[in-house]
């Protein structure tokens, strides 16, 4: 069927490796990587009591902050418009899965979409990003892609969109969104919009959901695992668009769901519940991480465009994806051909865990790579509440150590640069 | 794709009713209806802070407690046979995904394994059940159908045992076990036992899995969802086999797994390894709740054969499964046809909920229920736990309204009868 999913396999690797002693920098796993706020965990412990089944939806309560959470974001919502499961990747399977025609990936993109598609049997077209930004597949080649597919024989239906993205940890601009939209209405597709990371892009305000624009055609999936670092409690939500092409599909979603999954876990419910209704205290949590996720990225893609590598600025999240194209020369010289190559030598020779482009789509043999920057926080939670807490988290002795670490390998390359270029002279 | 999980459906409606401030018995849901255990509830408080992904089976530790689980129940089981999920559910679709094949299931069975099926593209082959009991094909009848679908070009892979049984609340005895794991080695099916109920078996040391038969081919799974009554908590697991077919499939279901659900939320995790090593106070509430099950599930039993229906003495957990055909004349006379009517007319004339057994993929014309026991125990946890307590809990006054109401409704038919038949003399 398909192979375990990548993000999670690196991440088995290297904690295989840190629990056998070794000293590891963990760029490899998209894991928000901050402890669970305690009011938080306060409405869990609360709920423990709550071990009924519920409806497959997730109960009236959860619906309504939902579409209150979306209704706040220029998205009116009615409670009836929202499905809960455990995790967003269940509802991004479940929509792939109910809506029909082949699935329209930007390349790079989140390994999972693909996996998903090929689980449910259809095909992928691939569009390259823009080089403004990821998670958007660039529209002059979209609509030349949609073409060119249907005079095929293909059948583009849905496409996927990762605002902000990951892997590139960018945000879609505003025109750039409104020209794919356009595009999708007069090619007649589906939109889901992944917005898992909404909450975390560093201007929240300029994130505009695509459902603004085609409010018809366009799903919108969200969850708690990155903005409250609540990965590993699985919670999802989604956002299906009224009229006959949303209520058809919420239909046909909620019959995958009960026969699959059948909910989100009741005392999860409430966690979601109390989160989507935004009080103060998660508010200020979220600007909090998103503040800390601004400095580490940020100062991480210093470190790779300082040695010749060239990257998006991240606007968003905690992701990186630099291209070592233009040093190419210099690992060609070394014997490091290829991306695989280059991620093990990484690893091999530094104790860092990147995850190579392919897994996202991309090129196999381009030397691209998703760097996530979450795990730098710290190794206890007393450094990662020291790090969302501090004016400077990047002046943190164990923050400042590995970014030295990673300064320290990319140098390398530099070095044996440097020194070729001395030869030469 | 396919409808709304029947169950759960059902459960929506009454409760829909009930809310509308209706008086209903409500016998169509199988939910345990007993509240948390506190030292339970204990442990997913004290997970509150457990946040960060693991991996896609499970971690070491819970593993290693189901391990134990099943090691206790004579099949000496090693950690890595082990995969949790939100629900056993997932884990019966995801098996299903996997092996290859035709499925093969009792008739009836539980309402959800035909619409995996359907979900995965595969053809059902429904082989009646035997008098004696249910959630096993009867053995002659398995033989000669599996023969005459691979005559008629079908491919029989996969054979869905309910072991004790949902929806006729009995266990099968151990030499149809044997007999139908002779036939499954024979015919080289894969079994999926479904043990859920195992722990609500009126005599759970007579429950022998049909893995102890067939190690090679068979894969088993459970939860917590009837045993410690938490269906909204989303906790399940699955034991594979040793060999080349167990490790085949493993690796498949983990990347289903990692590409629809991730994993079991940790918290959750917590519970179920704490569950799954049996301490003395989860064996004596387990111990109750069987009791419980037995005393409500008979007397339920003894009002359904008081007037004529025939049905299986139960053995297990808290369903009955009745046949009203030894009163198909009366329905008749009363212009009562068919299994929906007789459903209709239980609901609508004395608000009592039962599901037909179409939904169980039994002949939809014949007057066949699924009767859910548990739901009478009480409405609030302070009377649940008197039920649990309760030497006697069929003499509880709300529980034994409810045997009243139900005794109303079946006696109706009788009156009817009797009536008919004093006009008669």
């Amino acid at each position: 069927m398909v192979a375990h999913s990548a993000t999670l396999a690196i991440n088995e690797r290297l904690a295989a490796r840190r629990a056998a002693g070794e000293q590891v920098v963990h760029l490899g796993f998209g894991e928000a990587g901050l402890p669970v706020l305690p009011s938080v965990a306060d409405v869990l412990r609360d709920a423990a009591g709550r071990n009924g089944y519920g409806p497959v939806v997730g109960d009236a309560r959860v619906r309504e902050a939902a579409a209150g959470y979306f209704t706040r974001r220029d998205l009116p919502t009615a409670a009836d418009q929202i499905v809960t499961a455990p995790g967003s990747k269940a509802l991004l399977y479940a929509l792939i899965a109910a809506l029909p025609g082949d699935v329209v990936l930007p390349r790079p993109s989140w390994v999972t979409y693909a996996a998903q598609a090929a689980l449910t049997g259809k095909r992928v077209l691939w569009v390259d990003v823009a080089e403004e930004a990821g998670g958007v597949p660039d529209p002059d080649l979209l609509a030349d892609a949609l073409t060119r597919s249907r005079r095929e024989g293909g059948n583009p239906g849905v496409l996927v969109l990762t605002l902000p993205d990951n892997p590139t940890g960018t945000v879609a601009p505003a025109e750039l969104i409104k020209r794919v939209c356009a595009i999708a209405e007069e090619h007649d597709l589906a939109v889901i919009s992944d917005e898992i990371y909404r909450d975390v892009a560093y201007q929240p305000e300029k994130v505009i959901s695509p459902a603004v624009h085609i409010p018809d055609r366009c799903f919108v999936t969200g969850g708690l695992s990155k903005s409250m670092a609540l990965g590993g409690w699985r919670i999802g939500f989604a956002r299906f668009p009224t009229g006959e092409l949303g209520t058809r599909t919420l239909d046909t979603v909620i019959g995958l769901a009960s026969e699959v999954w059948s909910s989100l876990a009741a005392p999860m419910q409430e966690v979601t519940a109390h989160v989507l209704d935004e009080p103060a205290e998660v508010t200020a949590h979220i600007a909090s991480s998103r503040a800390l996720h601004e400095a580490v990225s940020t100062a991480v893609h210093h470190e790779f465009t300082a040695v010749g590598a060239s990257c998006r600025k991240p606007t968003a999240a905690f992701y990186l994806y630099p291209d070592f194209s233009p040093l190419a020369a210099d690992l060609a010289e070394h014997g490091i051909e290829g991306a695989d190559a280059v991620a093990d030598h990484l690893l091999d020779h530094h104790g860092i865990g990147v995850l190579t482009g392919s897994a996202f789509g991309d090129d196999p043999t381009a030397p691209r790579f998703r760097v996530a920057t979450s795990l730098l926080y710290g190794d206890t939670d007393e450094q990662r509440w020291e790090a969302l807490r501090s004016a400077d988290p990047v002046a943190l002795p164990w923050i400042d150590n590995a970014l030295n670490r990673i300064r320290t390998a990319l140098e390398s390359f530099r070095r044996y640069d440097a020194r070729r270029t001395v030869r030469r002279r």
